[in-house]
């Protein structure tokens, strides 16, 4: 899907919702423990019932890789479903890789073509070299960790950098656009950095920011759209405990879609205001 | 396995050689392809022909990923193999992974429990509460990124810090020190990065290192011993396509094992001139 395609979808929906599909079988209504395989029931039902609300979907490949082949199974099934029935979705793993040049493009391969994902998760630790072989992929994107939503986040990425003006993550976002653009390149920012929001939108005006961190992490809708976003939006907000583990009945699906449509009917607002739709 | 294990290990191989299953099947021997789980098969012969010469093999997730559920599959088996037939194996899995706390959690139980691997690697970018659920299992290690092996490792990993003396690496060295200590954590230097192997190894003088890059990446195995090693050896240097890429005869793997024994007979002699054995 490429950066039109992804506006077009976000202006039909009215939503820039991103539903995190962080399947926990420990948290997941136990009635469908009897099913064949109650992983991909279960984000079958939850896509189902958000899907007019969402534009996008992250699995969360943690949560996958936990249960081995059988989780493996449950990922693909997930995401062949949503390639067949809503090819309209834009669908991110949420892997957090990079590696050394022939190794990040095992996983380039992995996620984009064999699992037919839009865009994956990159760490941007090991630079360049590590970032580039995810760049090569037409209509398929880099969402490259830039400031992450966890306490720890200061740790490293809040560092000052002798000798310039920035921190690491700066670093990061101006070192990356001279890697790739907002036609393949997008950034993590946690919603609970929203006073990060306003600065990070001037040095990446362009380029979509993925924010998860609103709801179970503390961070606000509202925030980070009056901070971050621009005039082809430019965000993607995931929310996934709030939404997928609203309620555990045997109406979880619907529960859930009316926690989506809730955001969305937000998100909606904030669309309007900025005169995007 | 724990610091003591492996270094009994060490002495009783007199051998530091970690072998890399960068299994990739376009350059595995023709002649397996007939088999019907030919990456396995792959890495059980290389296994058995290098298990003399070798502590530790360290598969690259990435190139089991790369095939969805059968590489996945491929890499339980290979797992399974080594636990069952050579559990004095220390066995790593780089897989560079580091997510918020609880993704990093599912992470860790994937690769420690399901896989029953003995380390992972992990990147640091996320910082501490990324960190830290893998260090919570007894007798598993974290292998944080320090200084990769890679060209673009200076991107961000030798940037200076302000108000500091260090660069990313060694904060990334110095903050690190306080989440573990060296009976659960080492940290992967690049063998290409001999000139700062000798001041790394003054800062973490007696934790593990893991090294690749020696081979096809360029680095010496000399200079790492004369910068790296302490007095528990402290050192793990990874090879992966110089041996198990030597020949792609019938006779892979006996030619695999030569070159795993020329590697372990420099080893040998390194680890005299210590004084280790």
């Amino acid at each position: 899907m490429d950066y039109n395609q992804l506006f077009e979808q976000i202006k039909r929906k009215k939503s820039f919702l991103c539903v995190g599909l962080d399947t926990d079988i420990t948290k997941i209504p136990s009635f469908l423990l009897t099913e064949d395989d109650p992983i991909f029931e279960f984000n079958k039902r939850i896509i189902d019932s958000t899907i007019q609300y969402a534009v996008a979907y992250k699995p969360n490949i943690a949560f996958y890789e936990a249960h081995g082949v059988s989780g493996w199974k449950s990922l693909e099934k997930t995401l062949n479903y949503l390639n067949l029935v809503y090819e309209d979705a834009f669908v991110i793993a949420d892997a957090k890789r990079g590696d050394i040049g022939n190794t990040s493009k095992m996983y380039a391969r992995a996620f984009y073509e064999a699992l037919r994902c839009d865009a994956i998760t990159v760490a941007p630790y090991m630079g360049k070299d590590s970032v580039v072989p995810f760049l090569e992929f037409k209509n398929k994107w880099v969402i490259l960790l830039a400031l992450t939503s966890n306490e720890s986040a200061k740790d490293f990425q809040l560092l000052n950098i002798k000798d310039s003006e920035s921190n690491l993550f700066e670093t990061v976002l101006e070192k990356s656009k001279e890697w790739g653009n907002k036609d393949n390149l997008m950034y993590v920012v946690g919603a609970t950095q929203a006073e990060h929001l306003k600065e990070i939108r001037k040095q990446v005006p362009d380029n979509f920011l993925l924010i998860p961190g609103v709801g179970a992490q503390g961070g606000s809708l509202k925030e980070v759209a009056e901070n971050g976003m621009n005039d082809y939006c430019g965000l993607l907000v995931n929310s996934a405990r709030a939404i997928i583990y609203a309620d555990s009945s045997a109406d979880f699906d619907r529960n859930a879609g009316k926690k989506a449509q809730e955001m969305q009917l937000k998100m909606a607002e904030l669309l309007k205001a900025k005169g995007i739709i």
